[in-house]
């Protein structure tokens, strides 16, 4: 793949290349007593080893080989974080094929054109999405085999799926008794689609090579810090982008891992993490909501959970403050996209920041922080010039890297880089330290008399009001200054607040010609797969708003 | 280089090659303002930042393409800690030339016949090694220039040395507009020779790729635990095997970095640590007892260091008590070899471990501790056949991977691999949990009987009697045993025990035919360039030694 130039004198190093299947061997061998505890859809708590992960990983290559898989086909899952979907993950890439992980919260059609379009050979699934499968699978005109991950008494006694294969039966009719194969560690490895808001989702293609670097980028300190002495439960979700690499960098790091399957309401996850000791996850913030809410209505604390990063969309301040006031948890940003497999930066303090007091540290933890090594960003102007790395000026975020992609599956949407680097989509600013600040979505940011104004930092403001539960903000045509921001609202049950009272709140928070013109009161805001609130929709909901000052 | 087989379908990921530059590159962009603190050669001590060094690195590389260096050449330096020597790591890799740090502990001798062997075409020096420098010289037959790293002020008024030049005179004379090539990461970066305790040196060659995968692997949180909240000085030479990898691992973190050039004695060490606020460092057993002495002399604490990375030889237990009991500093066990860039193994706890009581946890933080992920490793009989990891059983220990070397530079010594895995002459035992232990050198190992007599817990029970500075076990001719082991001492100045006091000492702590079969009592043992008592210099010297058993 690579065409540069090389030395008349190279390095006399092995000669390995960085496979997916190096981590669970590593994992295996090294590590091999370390736990992995999975919270079943069947409902128990199952519990067993790397060691024994590994041999069921082989087992399955081997059951996917008997199945006539290919290197580089496609094999898809639809499943929660859990163990077998973890085999899925090692014995897919590991043999050479393709894992395409399935996002079960998007639209069934989006589910069967995406499956459509990666050409998936067969489909893996949990339980739980049975009846969604039952649904698609007439419309999957690519898929030989659907899997059913569960223990054979859980088999459905009579199914729509014609020939539905029981995992359980498929792991048993094979032994272990497989090396994994050594290839170029350029090939495919793992396909995730976007969420897309507009269009059709367009799929990510990493590679071997990508996703080992990104396992070694992202378990650095600086990163998310996993360590042997970890117990570590990703709560953010292994059918979107590999459950931002911990599947991998858990494994190499020795550390214990504990999966909570379906249930991530508050209390559930509370008690797995008071029962297997959990000290570090990872998540959305709705997911933090949830379990800071069951914590405080409980008066509950936590015994062993000490470091979470948050990322999928930026930590609410307030949700900040309490985890790290209330719960004594520290509180790690990370930001990143599925372009980008996924981790870009992660936020947290540096030597300089140590003796600072609470309130200008909190500042530093509220940006979304440094790169990861591996990633280099910039931030340009709407002509493509670079901008200086003041904290204040904000341009267009552009990345580039070894884990950042270059073009997306069967090359939809044509060329997507600019001069060689990775468009976010993201409007952000860098300071002087290296920390990088989302201030909007490229599409989202309102562009008024010339200048721009930042949604999020209008949307942080309303949700610090004690009335506010969810707020958006949108740009509306204006006839002088082009846009003016419009704030949509949701009320938190029982309480009230005015439209006049929420805009005074905004006083001396922000420059006076951000103020929104106009608030206006929803009962439910827009949200896609993935959680986000969907602005373009908004924005298509409020297409003919006026505004008082227009 | 690769020649494994590609898939159909391949990754869609960037194209960028693993090259150290980028690691400057990185940290100049996202840490820029962290600091690199030197104490020079000329007494004070040097600060600036990561930003500055990357500058500074820039003209030097675009001062070595005026001089007509070619990619692939190799440039030579004998030279401390420092933050020149740092502008040359880079300057000279990152251009494409090839970095070869000398050891210059070595015999004058030896270092010419490394120099011509590595075809040097420059060589760059601290003002330190100019008498050095000007004896070798005239021995040298492929340095076309030669470099003093000094201030112009500090230059010789006359020198022996043709067109000596000064290394500030070249950097003020070009600009830091330079752009780091792009190459094939397979390509050479650096040259280090191995010590050669037997016949002439040989050069482990690392390339671009195997330096910057060691880089993540060895900032890894179960590895070195490089981050941007810590101040990190290497107390190991960067003149051997590049400092551990620190001057490329502490970059990519953003870490602040102190070098202590020359003055590595305890109260400068110590000093030198208050005053930078030190965190983090690493060094051989030889220069913790210096500093542990000066501050036990002075009952002194460390107001910020933390936690040591110890290598180069196993840390004697008692010393690791002291640090940790007495000074509250975490001891890490680094164990690996020039030939593997060097970072094999890390020591430390695991989860299960941190509820056990003292004793059972220091007697974990003994062993040379797990594998880096990048690092295989696995034990052998004199038959090549793999033995089990139940920390009883020691074999040879055999290891693998991509920061590994796969041959000699100009295929010295042949063929080394052993069926695709590099031969550490260690001899280890490695447990259930995955830690590996050093027992012996696979040459110093007394083969008493048909077993094998590990001579390292010998010395290390010897050394803990409080009349023993040093040990060191070697097997003598035995006409029914083949070999048995001679133990021999050099007391503490003052001290005194007897040859059946300390052999009464052993009782109960070994097996009884394990028990030495004579005590000699000398003045000093030889030690060699690297710090390490030369044991083939030992069995010279007790050829003709006669056991009272035999």
């Amino acid at each position: 793949m690579s065409t540069y130039p090389r030395s008349p004198v190279m390095g006399q190093m092995m000669d390995q290349p960085l496979l997916i299947s190096s981590i669970i061997t590593f994992a295996a061998r090294h590590y091999g007593g370390s736990e992995i505890v999975s919270r079943r859809i069947e409902g128990d708590l199952h519990r067993y080893t790397f060691a024994d992960c590994h041999s069921r990983a082989r087992r399955l290559a081997n059951a996917l080989q008997a199945l006539g898989v290919q290197m580089g086909e496609r094999v898809a899952t639809l499943a929660w974080n859990g163990y077998r979907h973890l085999e899925a993950y090692y014995a897919v890439s590991g043999s050479g094929a393709v894992l395409h992980t399935i996002n079960p919260r998007l639209h069934p059609e989006q589910i069967a054109y995406i499956a459509n379009h990666a050409e998936d050979q067969y489909l893996l699934f949990d339980l739980t999405f049975l009846p969604l499968v039952e649904a698609i699978a007439p419309h999957c005109q690519t898929v030989r085999g659907w899997i059913l991950m569960c223990d054979r008494d859980r088999m459905p006694a009579a199914s729509k799926i014609a020939g539905l294969m029981c995992y359980e039966d498929l792991i048993d009719s094979h032994t272990d008794d497989y090396a994994w194969p050594l290839f170029d560690e350029n090939s495919a490895a793992t396909l995730c689609y976007t969420s897309g808001t507009t269009g059709h989702p367009k799929g990510a293609l990493y590679s071997h090579r990508s996703t080992v670097l990104h396992a070694y980028g992202s378990a650095l300190p600086n990163a998310l810090n996993v360590s042997s002495q970890d117990t570590v439960m990703p709560v953010v979700p292994m059918f979107h982008v590999n459950a931002w690499g911990l599947p991998y960098s858990v494994p190499l790091s020795g550390a214990k891992l504990v999966f909570p399957g379906a249930a991530l309401d508050g209390k559930s996850v509370y008690e797995l993490f008071e029962s297997e000791r959990v000290t570090f996850s990872a998540g959305v913030p709705t997911v933090w909501l949830g379990l800071i809410n069951y914590a405080l209505q409980n008066q509950l604390k936590f015994s062993t959970f000490r470091r979470t990063v948050i990322g999928g969309s930026a930590c609410p301040p307030a949700m900040m403050d309490t985890l790290i006031d209330e719960f004594g948890v520290d509180v790690i940003h990370g930001w990143g996209m599925t372009e980008m497999s996924p981790l870009g930066t992660t936020g947290g303090l540096m030597c300089k920041h140590l003796s600072l007091p609470k309130e200008a540290q909190r500042k530093v933890l509220q940006k979304q922080g440094h790169a990861v090594y591996g990633v280099d960003m910039k931030i340009v102007d709407d002509d493509g010039v670079e901008l200086p790395w003041d904290g204040v000026q904000y341009g267009h975020l552009l990345v580039q890297g070894p884990w950042i992609i270059a073009r997306y599956f069967k090359d939809e949407g044509g060329d997507v880089l600019q001069d060689g680097w990775f468009p976010t989509g993201d409007v952000a600013t860098i300071d002087a330290d290296g920390y990088m600040q989302i201030t909007d979505r490229s599409k989202d940011v309102i562009k008024s008399g010339g200048e721009w104004i930042g949604t999020i930092d209008l949307e942080n403001i309303a949700v610090a009001h004690p009335a506010v539960m969810q707020a958006a903000c949108i740009g509306i045509a204006h006839p002088k200054w082009d846009e003016r921001p419009l704030l949509v609202v949701v009320l938190r049950p029982g309480q009230a607040v005015s439209r006049e009272q929420l805009l005074a709140y905004f006083d001396g928070k922000i420059a006076k010609w951000w103020l929104p013109d106009d608030v206006v009161f929803v009962e439910a805001l827009p949200v896609g797969g993935t959680g986000k609130i969907q602005k373009n929709k908004l924005r298509e909901q409020f297409r003919d708003y006026r505004l008082p000052t227009a």
